[in-house]
């Protein structure tokens, strides 16, 4: 059935409704799992459109999922969903299907497989491509227990970009481990896969294997689907000879349809019956029986909750403002190129990709490539700007050290997501990336405090001619007005933005990072009506610190705080902590910023709230600790 | 020829020496050009024992370094060496000749290509498998610049197996970059090579692809050099029907004789009249032309300096500590599994890997695999041990978060050459590795202060049931005896080694961390009997810090110093610092570590001396630090 709504009441779902575990789902005959995937589409749409959440994907694998479970002997066996945007299907299978309208909201399921929240969540995901690397684990501590079971790694075409996923089926072949690998195909990442993997997917196509489904007689499920794959650049089809998975030593099955669930319970009992690591290629269609998202399937990766409240700002995202940027800085420096890991809409380029293509480079899902391809870039003369989410850069950690920073390369971040990201939870947390970059010799690191400055920031980082970063949170801006003209800020200069009741003696000196400076000095207006002296600044630079203004601000100071939305552990509030100790200044410090633990979902507003960091949090941890002092 | 000895004396190379740069080298004729490789690896077996360093390596890319510079136009053109321990030769015929007995030594040159030391150098590497993304964007780059020049990069089959190099294969086919793959194979990383990819090149073995050297005419270079190519599993060439260079969409040429220099001249010429990916692979052999490094390639892959003094101490090195350790834990346990990303020999592993072959994964130059491999198998109730360099743990920085600390799986993480490391140079050292872990919630970091606590503290860190580090530094322990009989330590309780002078009134406490509690023990004893109240812990625990013994402390100092080899930004000062904030504690405090720069190459023990954290150094600074406050 092909649905055009996104119905706002529960649909009936009978048969669905008699399966609670999988176990009930294998009773059923083949025959009425056509109408399990319909139903459960059904529900899909309805769920989604109550919590928001990934779409396309998840419709994209209702069969699959049905045919998996049915198949497979979970929570025995064991499957593996990576990135896991894909996994509501299998949690409504699973347990948790009346609990789904709750995803992504606080105390509600996770956005993704959580061990913690079943059984059947056999591995954390939320990040690409650690499927296979997680499954051949598992395969190879079962065998070495001598209690082996299957394991089914799902993993989609855009997420076999990722070395990772390489690394690990060149070393399932090493150990001839045995691994099912089901190589979930839609020809999309989240914007469009591109690169040689994805032309010799197209170019198996044309080919394809099929499966012996009587082991010894002579009864084969043919690949080839009828559609056609017509987004697919079929010219490399000549050149590909044979077959990447094959070449690396995987038994390779497929093209099959995706869709045709009765089909897949078949392949996945014939493949079932044979050993070592095998790949079954199958061919979904993201937002499948849902018309306008298979019409517009980047659209609809992700939707709103149905009724959502229209947003109560105006004010532009920070990735738009990345985005405008980077068109204004490229119309006046024909040395910009930018480089985004397939995160062109999410990072808001794309009217940069439409107006630069020739330096537009999406080079798929390869964070570590994508940062020493900017470096050499940067050795050639050019000014690469690299667009990334924080906690993706953690995939090219090494490659910032070793590859940009140790050769002092002119390579600039804009490092969205920074800080906590609500929905998506732990998985996605920017929550590291002022401790993990600013102990890199040369970098410079920057966080505005709204969104004008995020622009002058970036520019500023882009004339500087070394390694730069500029982090910036997710979502709005706080609705300032953004100068249109270009100008570079001095590198390392905070910003004092107000003393209040300076003659009220020494003050509490709050020295603000990034997002967090709005609500400090809020709080600290709050403070000031309370008689305190004290003084808000805008530090603006993680690496240089404006250690000048720490200087001059010390004899006047009888408290330093700061604020930061990143781990207090070895963040801002650290490096302020070490100069302090540098320059001899001995004074109570209170550092702000997040707990040494991974925080749940919840909107981005509950987790500052939860963590203390709104003006309120801020406002009563200063007052806490003055009146210790007092 | 070959070579049987080192030797002592530089050995006459007349024709070599009229080469001061590749200009003259490409002067000569191409019959000339095996006296010229002849004479270039007798002058570096010389060259090697003079300086020690990499030797294998280097021997197997004597013509091949010959062949490139003769038909490239360097430095327009661009060779980029991947890991670049190969790169002797290199610098031996670019300008570097007499100067590549200082290799590795303090101001001599550097251990792998470097940009600031050569125009030649096109881009710094020593991290493996960088070169095919560094030079792609060079071949993007000038290719926008509308000044393209021919990009090679050479790169070892082992570091074909890191997943960064196909993520760059991926993308060079997305642009149809003009940029040529030189693949090394000698069928070795560092140890053997291994997985699917290993088996894939063994496949290739048996059919090759010719190259048209006529361009229309018929006349082809014929593949297949006609050794046997026995190290590899001819088993696998029956099932990978063809290529997976091809297959991801180069164009693939070989494999030839990597030591046949003139029919290499041919091979790049021919390849560099067409455009687009392509990919040469040649075969070449460690050791080439050195008798015993051909025999035994693993124990020539470096060599010590010729007459270098032999080591005056007994002590074990930590490898060969972590080494025995896990033997015996393994012997005690069935469930510890131990990992390493190609480095058995280097982490202290080849008694392990004897000894418990089916506990023993080398997953080959994967470092993300290794650290999500160890996640699945902790999953199952395993317990896995990773053994990495520090450097190295970067690469797999983020599946330390998102698949191993955030998920709470009981991994531990052996981390050798943490710290300065000497010769190798700031590509490979370990500066950064507190900070990078110590911000991620659940994970427990210890630092040994000799080789009987780095055991003690591998069995309590193995016996803790969630994530854990212990880092040790490259090279011996202090010759302290080691209990055979493993106890478990008390986690996040430091020791108090000495007071000294308590009388004189409120002391200095010195907190030492790992490698430098030996000599901050013996700076406090010199500052004692300058009559100075002195107190010296050992940590231990970079996290959790013992904070009661902070605590206990604090009255009755008055300074604190900290000492650690490590980066002092965020390290593990950093952390003492936060927890003073945090209890109030509000007290001069002395951090002292690793400035913020990249340390160019030295001894161990001269870069120690430079950064002031020998004992001399330390001793200087809390004397400057105590005067400062009377």
């Amino acid at each position: 059935m092909l649905y055009t709504e996104i119905p706002s009441h529960r649909p009936i779902t009978s048969l669905l409704d008699s399966i609670e575990l999988p176990q009930q789902l294998r009773l059923l005959e083949s025959t009425q799992l056509e109408q399990v995937a319909d139903e459960l589409r059904q529900f899909i749409i309805y769920a989604a459109g109550q919590s928001g959440g990934h779409f396309g994907a998840n419709l994209g694998v209702i069969e699959l999922t049905v045919a998996l479970h049915y198949c497979f002997n979970t929570p025995r066996d064991r499957l593996i969903w990576d990135v896991g945007h894909q996994a509501y299907p299998h949690k409504a299978l699973t347990g948790r299907r009346e609990q789904l309208v709750t995803i992504r909201a606080k105390d509600g399921l996770a956005a993704f497989p959580a061990r913690e929240e079943s059984e059947y969540d056999t591995f954390g995901v939320g990040h690409s491509s650690t499927a296979i690397s997680a499954g051949l684990g598992m395969s190879l501590a079962r065998r070495y227990q001598k209690d082996p079971c299957e394991v089914v790694a799902i993993v989609g075409d855009g997420a076999m970009t990722a070395g990772m996923a390489f690394e690990a089926m060149n070393d399932a072949v090493a150990h001839d481990a045995d691994l099912i690998v089901v190589l979930n195909d839609n020809d999309m990442s989240i914007s469009c896969s591109t690169g040689g993997f994805a032309k010799h997917l197209a170019a198996i196509w044309g080919k394809g294997e099929s499966v012996n489904i009587t082991e010894q007689g002579e009864a084969y499920l043919q690949p080839h689907p009828e559609w056609t794959y017509n987004s697919r650049l079929h010219s490399a089809a000549t050149d590909a000879a044979d077959n990447l998975f094959k070449a690396i030593g995987f038994d390779y099955f497929g093209p099959f349809d995706g869709h045709d669930v009765v089909q897949l319970t078949q392949v996945f009992e014939a493949v079932k019956k044979r050993k070592g690591p095998r790949l079954v290629h199958v061919y979904t269609k993201k937002g499948k029986g849902f018309a306008p998202a298979e019409a517009d399937q980047i659209k609809y990766h992700a939707i709103s909750k149905l009724n959502a409240p229209a947003s109560s700002t105006t004010a532009p995202k920070y990735s738009d403002v990345f985005g405008q940027w980077l068109c204004d800085e490229a119309a006046q420096d024909e040395r910009l190129i930018a480089i985004t890991p397939a995160m062109c809409e999410g990072s808001g380029m794309v009217k940069f990709a439409q107006d630069f293509p020739q330096r537009y480079f999406d080079v798929a899902i390869a964070e570590q490539h994508a940062v020493t391809l900017a470096a050499g870039m940067a050795c050639e003369g050019l000014k690469p700007v690299v667009a990334i989410y924080s906690t993706f850069l953690q995939r090219g950690y090494d490659q910032l050290i070793h590859d940009v920073a140790l050769q002092n390369l002119d390579v600039t971040f804009g490092i969205d997501r920074a800080g906590l990201v609500g929905e998506d939870g732990p998985t996605h947390a920017g929550a590291y990336d002022y401790a993990y970059m600013r102990t890199i010799p040369n970098m410079v690191i920057m966080a505005p405090k709204d969104e004008n400055e995020c622009r002058q920031m970036l520019h500023t980082a882009y004339l500087y001619p070394g390694p730069t970063a500029v982090r910036y949170p997710r979502g709005n801006g706080l609705g300032v007005s953004i100068q249109s003209e270009l100008q570079a800020m001095n590198i390392g200069e905070a910003e004092v933005l107000a003393s209040f009741n300076e003659a009220a003696g020494p003050s509490i000196s709050i020295l603000a990072f990034g997002s967090r400076v709005q609500p400090a000095f809020e709080a600290a207006q709050a403070l000031a009506t309370q008689g305190l002296a004290v003084r808000i600044v805008n530090m603006r630079y993680v690496k240089p610190l404006d250690e000048a203004l720490l200087d001059r601000l010390a004899d006047s100071t009888a408290l330093f705080v700061t604020v930061e939305e990143h781990a207090v552990m070895a963040g801002a509030g650290s490096a302020v902590n070490e100069y302090l100790a540098k320059a001899g200044i001995v004074k109570p410090t209170l550092n702000l910023g997040l707990a040494d633990e991974f925080l749940h979902q919840a909107s981005h507003g509950q987790m500052l709230q939860l963590a203390g960091l709104d003006a309120e949090g801020i406002e009563k941890s200063v007052q806490r600790a003055w009146s210790k002092l007092a």
